[in-house]
């Protein structure tokens, strides 16, 4: 019988974050205060102290207290999946194999940190979480983190997001959160926009600016984001740590891992674990894959810039496209972002990692392949590591070689199949790399 | 630690079908030809000669092929989990336990029939299935098992589900299969309707003519059906049979079991595996679940009728609220049948389950509290049992009794979230029993 999943006990998931931090050859350069340039930290207001501490951390593991376990075992350890079927289709040599998160009930890995930071801000005493959402895939996730810790949660929604995808916004609110579309009349950022254009389609740079004006002026209410952060990325790593053990009872390790990016946490989750086993020698090719619209990684210079818009960030420095930089409309709008986590950046910038950037009708002509042969529809992000994945292994075919391929499948597409009957219906359209606007954008980037 | 998951691993499916009809104290009563009223079978130009032999056989158990196996274990064993988070919000001794079959690439149990269908039509050198489904659930199911197995497929979808829920047909689009609004103008049956009214909205009777016209005009294809029929039922029977193997390793056996029921396959599923034990006097209440507004088991009379509006099928002996009756729209369309499986008609006429009718609003009141504190959105037909179920658990909790009971979650809400909307905003309402309308129905039924 060939195995299809490999599935461990509950005995053994993670009972640690893994961090990367206490392995890097070089420790990453410090956050900048945006007025003196000086290093700073994160805003304490805003965030749990806890996760402040984990965010600088260089302790190589961190417990996962005893209560978050027992939340993150309603849906872990997440099963790992040979692509029999795939491999079969493509007929090629390549043993290809995919870790895949759509099993949590937030459809995708972002409960995984989602959860973590609901349980640090009760902790504190906090209440009430604040965040935005541009597509709904983490506001729906911190809704559902939330509803399991007790704790209130308002979201700020990208107004035409809100409008096109209603099935998000229910999704939050069958969970008990709030879900506003930003701009909004609740925040003064939001009403000073509205009284502009009271049209205004929203932005995700608008949408953070009312999440962060939110918590700062209420003492029970902290910040919550998604990715980009140290300790949002090291609560992924139980990912890659169940993959790890994974692969090592199936027998194989892998030649070459494939996630996407866009802030870098599922990517990190997997991958990061790995890293002190390439550190010692072992020869594994690493890909991040990013849209051709929106090549932080590819194409962008590595310097300190503003991790949004509205410039409330710290300065931080990562390979970026410029805060103001506003990518072209592609459907995979969790990777439509200017910047790239720290820790991302700084294994780009160590040669531990290598990227790659793919147009999005060759994306979803490979997440179809992916989802007729192995019946999971991938989520748009990471049909882009999907067809990497499907061009190496049909690179094996071409050289004979049977290369061990890991896939990070970060999540279903099942909210956004409106992105494939594009797709089926010829209306999906590639969008060339913005030279012009981005090299606008990157001049507006302040002089570190 | 407690226990969450009960996982099996790909070893431990079944291999078998188990077949109640073995074990029946009584045999089923025979299928009437509509116009001769003598006994007859299934139409063999329709179904695969596998499938008709399945139907009436009384062999206990029946082996699935090795191929299909291989599919099955795609998404198979499913897990068992113990609901430790909605048993601590009731504060009740009982111990609930979820089988959950929306981890399947269709979100719903109904792909365990599916797939073998499609398997056994290409062994009998057909290239393609033809379907009807309402609200998509059945249609996106047979979509995906065509595609696994290589079989073109094509779903007339009622024409109202196919404009309000844009997101099961691009699903079954994305599985390659043809899905058209019905009444169509691809047979005479659509034809002639839409030539009286243009703007038919379509039903489920005229989807099936169309269906089944197009399935007899056609040598290269079979109709194929996702509920009701004996075979069919067993397919699903997998689903019971890894509960008694999960529950046996956690050391528990059922007090109380309960599945909604629509054409009975996901309740059968469940509960068929568990029929010998209670033959044999193991105290077990197995409890089907409908709407009020169809109430079927609970008001229905027991009776020869046909299984669709337009009298193609032979008369079925079942509890009936007869072939022309329309159920009022409640939003679990899958659960919105005049009829019920002749197997589960007959166990209920045995004395060997009972039932009870739940109106929808307060159905959903308990999916809301199920997904807050169990991460999983319900769907609503399965909803109608979580509803059983918490009643029956806050009944343990008054007696302070400690029964174990066991939910049959067949599917998940995600493509349902605008009917948890309509909950939410209090524009859900109940529908009263129909009776007068029930009334005029039978009085269509042939006298037998």
């Amino acid at each position: 019988m060939e195995t299809t999943k490999f599935t461990l006990s509950e005995e053994e998931m993670p009972t640690s974050w893994y961090n990367v931090q206490a392995d890097l050859p070089q420790p990453l350069p410090p956050l900048l205060h945006p007025g003196t340039h000086e290093p700073t930290i994160l805003p304490p207001p805003l965030f749990a102290s806890e996760l402040i501490k984990q965010e600088f951390s260089t302790e190589r593991f961190i417990e996962i207290p005893e209560e978050l376990q027992q939340i993150l075992r309603m849906w872990r350890p997440t099963p790992l999946y040979r692509a029999h079927r795939l491999e079969k289709a493509l007929d090629t040599p390549a043993r290809i194999f995919y870790k895949y998160e759509g099993v949590s009930p937030a459809g995708s890995h972002k409960l995984n940190t989602s959860v973590v930071q609901a349980y640090y801000a009760r902790q504190d005493g906090i209440k009430r979480l604040a965040t935005e959402t541009g597509a709904g895939q983490w506001g729906s996730a911190l809704a559902i983190g939330c509803s399991f810790i007790g704790l209130e949660c308002k979201v700020y929604m990208v107004r035409v997001s809100y409008n096109q995808k209603p099935y998000r916004r229910i999704l939050m609110e069958t969970f008990g959160a709030t879900c506003v579309p930003s701009p909004s009349t609740d925040t003064q950022a939001g009403r000073d926009i509205l009284s502009e254009n009271p049209d205004s389609p929203g932005s995700l740079g608008i949408a953070i600016s009312e999440a962060v004006e939110d918590a700062m002026h209420r003492d029970d209410t902290y910040y919550s984001l998604g990715s980009v952060l140290n300790h949002v990325l090291m609560h992924q790593t139980v990912v890659g740590l169940e993959v790890k053990t994974q692969m090592e009872k199936a027998g194989v390790y892998p030649d070459i891992i494939a996630g996407c990016i866009g802030g870098g946490s599922n990517f990190a989750g997997v991958i990061l674990p790995f890293i002190p086993d390439k550190l010692k020698g072992k020869r594994i090719q690493i890909i991040a894959v990013e849209p051709e619209a929106c090549p932080t990684l590819t194409k962008g210079p590595d310097m300190y810039d503003f991790g949004d818009v509205a410039r409330l960030t710290p300065l931080i420095k990562m390979f970026t496209l410029g805060h103001t930089f506003v990518p072209p409309p592609v459907h995979a709008g969790g990777l439509r972002y200017h910047g790239l986590a720290p820790i991302i950046c700084h294994l780009n910038r160590l040669g531990l990692i290598e990227a790659r950037a793919e147009h999005q009708v060759a994306v979803f002509q490979s997440a179809v392949q992916f989802a007729r042969t192995e019946g999971i529809v991938p989520a748009p992000e990471p049909a882009h590591a999907v067809k990497v994945v499907i061009d190496e292994a049909l690179k094996c075919k071409e050289s004979g070689e049977a290369k061990t391929i890991l896939l990070a499948l970060s999540g279903h597409g099942y909210f956004d199949l409106a992105s494939y009957e594009a797709y089926l219906t010829g209306k999906l359209i590639d969008y060339e790399y913005p030279r012009e606007k981005v090299e606008e954008a990157l001049s507006k980037v302040p002089k570190v």
